[in-house]
């Protein structure tokens, strides 16, 4: 049986550790300090407050402050759970705990803007933690809560070290948690940012178009036509970010891209645009209060479309959104700029 | 202005003519045998009983045994949009009607199996027809009812006759209805029909863990998972029937797949076995009396899957969706097959 510890208590840590303790292993869930809530739920023997079954009893639950080196120098693996907002104090946390080499899995996601570069975690992130021995990107169409609930469950973990990639598979993998393994982790990275930030566009269409002639009262068209140009953007933008088109054509793209739009805050961002509302708008109606990860993903891919130039007439729905996010206007997708 | 020639009156047929019209071309729509109550109610001005609005007046509505030589000999293009069972009728028919060499579009799909073989009509069908100048495949994600109501839908025309294609293109194309052209005829023509297939298996995910938290009660990590491996599985057949995998990463392969998914009778019929039922009981309860596209997909997809032998061990929802069509067992979709 193997340790494994998880740093960052929101419902996708924690749910990774369900198929984790199914296989027998002992976890070590740690909180941010923003988890406080939820690790005294859980400490109280409660489930995580958005999922819905509390934690085996192999699952030690830790407050920020409680996570001691020791904790990192006896892990098998350590995968980190936090959001974008985190990712800076994770890194942190991890310069603090490793004393020893280990290898980190991430299913945080983001781009970084920084001068006139732009980058995804898997270039950012292992130069910044000295004792990372090897990266892994995970990827694919998972929502929390369903992975939380034992439903089933595709993913894809990827590392330019394929045998580190595999072990990690091989302990998180369960009957109902199936994983790939994968060596394209800039390509990873950045369909797992950008798929935030096409859902918005994608999600529009459900609105757009209504048909009353159908129970969701959907056109189901202009949503088809508008996921598969999210899809080929994807792949274009993917490379440009130093990762292969491919990766965008399977799990942590078009997979990925599918599950988000399937519900979420950006697919209700997405939603409340195609009904003719501003960003601002939904933001202090049905959002107010919330974060909308593909809204920080918006203001890079505008930085990136300006620096791509002339290559950005390929990618009118990325142009629409971030017209729509950045300027706060009615989002226009205009089919007919396409083809 | 060009002169168009449809045959088949059908949905999708009769869908094609508005945006030709649309374009200000003359448009010639012949019924088939089948279809002599719908050519009854458009020539009493009325729309197609399946869609929503009557058709321009510079759509002339023949039967049968109206369309003469000199509608084919007359069109700068013909459109073929008969059912899967209705192409050796229009492969007979164009034989009878064509003198001289023209380009014909088609936007009815299948696969074919004769003795050993199993192709698409890419293969079938050229040397059947004597005087077709240029096949024109047509794919994407495009229902006809929302066509027909000018609803943004995008579609791709291949042929391996660029500038064929482009003229079609050219005619056809409409600020709603927006068309890339393609040279992977073989792959499309596969896509189209292998959609239908997977459509089953991927609908059945959306039923069979259902979750009460959502309003649509599905549970949307089987139905990504499912959809992306469909859209993998696509790309390997579409490979092994002629076609290139790319084709299944676009419009044709996941884009239409996503619309087919989305509504229609294969659908419906993957949701009822998503519930538990079998093919044999879905058949006789909400589909009775309905041809489902899919079924007949399936039978040629066995015979494939024969074929390849153990290359099929990468096929786990083929087998899967195969089983349940062929032998009216219960659809099983095992994840833990996968990866």
């Amino acid at each position: 049986m193997a340790r494994i510890l998880i740093l960052g208590a929101g419902v996708m840590g924690t749910a990774l550790a369900v198929p984790a303790s199914d296989n027998g292993h002992y976890i070590f869930l740690a909180g941010t300090p923003l988890d406080d809530a939820a690790i005294a739920s859980m400490k109280a023997g409660a489930p995580h407050p958005k999922l819905d079954a509390p934690l085996a009893e192999t699952v030690t639950i830790l407050a920020a402050d409680e996570v001691m080196p020791h904790h990192a120098a006896n892990a098998d693996l350590i995968i980190v759970g936090v959001s974008s907002e985190g990712v800076s104090w994770a890194a942190e946390k991890l310069n603090a705990l490793l004393n020893v080499k280990k290898t980190v899995a991430f299913v945080t996601k983001g781009l970084c803007h920084e001068g006139e570069e732009i980058s995804t975690y898997a270039e950012i992130l292992p130069p910044r933690i000295s004792n990372m021995a090897h990266f892994i990107g995970i990827g694919g169409p998972c929502i929390a809560r369903e992975l939380g609930s034992r439903t089933p469950t595709l993913s894809l973990y990827a590392s330019h070290n394929h045998a580190a990639a595999a072990f990690a598979v091989r302990l998180m993998q369960t009957p109902y948690y199936r994983l790939a393994v994968g060596h394209d982790v800039s390509g990873v990275e950045a369909c797992a940012a950008l798929k935030n930030f096409y859902t918005i566009g994608v999600s529009a269409m459900q609105t757009r178009y209504p048909n009353l002639s159908r129970t969701d009262n959907q056109s189901k068209n202009p949503i088809a036509g508008a996921f598969n140009q999210a899809v080929q953007e994807m792949a274009f933008l993917c490379e440009k970010l130093g990762g292969q088109r491919e990766t965008a054509f399977d799990l942590a793209g078009l997979g990925d891209l599918h599950v988000t739009v399937g519900g979420g805050r950006n697919s209700k961002l997405g939603s409340g645009l195609g009904k003719g509302d501003t960003v601002s708008q939904v933001m202090a109606g049905d959002l107010a209060g919330e974060t909308v990860e593909g809204i920080a993903t918006a203001r890079i891919v505008a930085a990136l479309l300006e620096k791509i130039g002339d290559d950005a007439r390929k990618l009118p729905l990325a142009h629409a959104i971030v017209e729509a996010v950045i300027n706060d206007r009615e989002f226009n997708f205009d089919f007919s700029k396409l083809f």
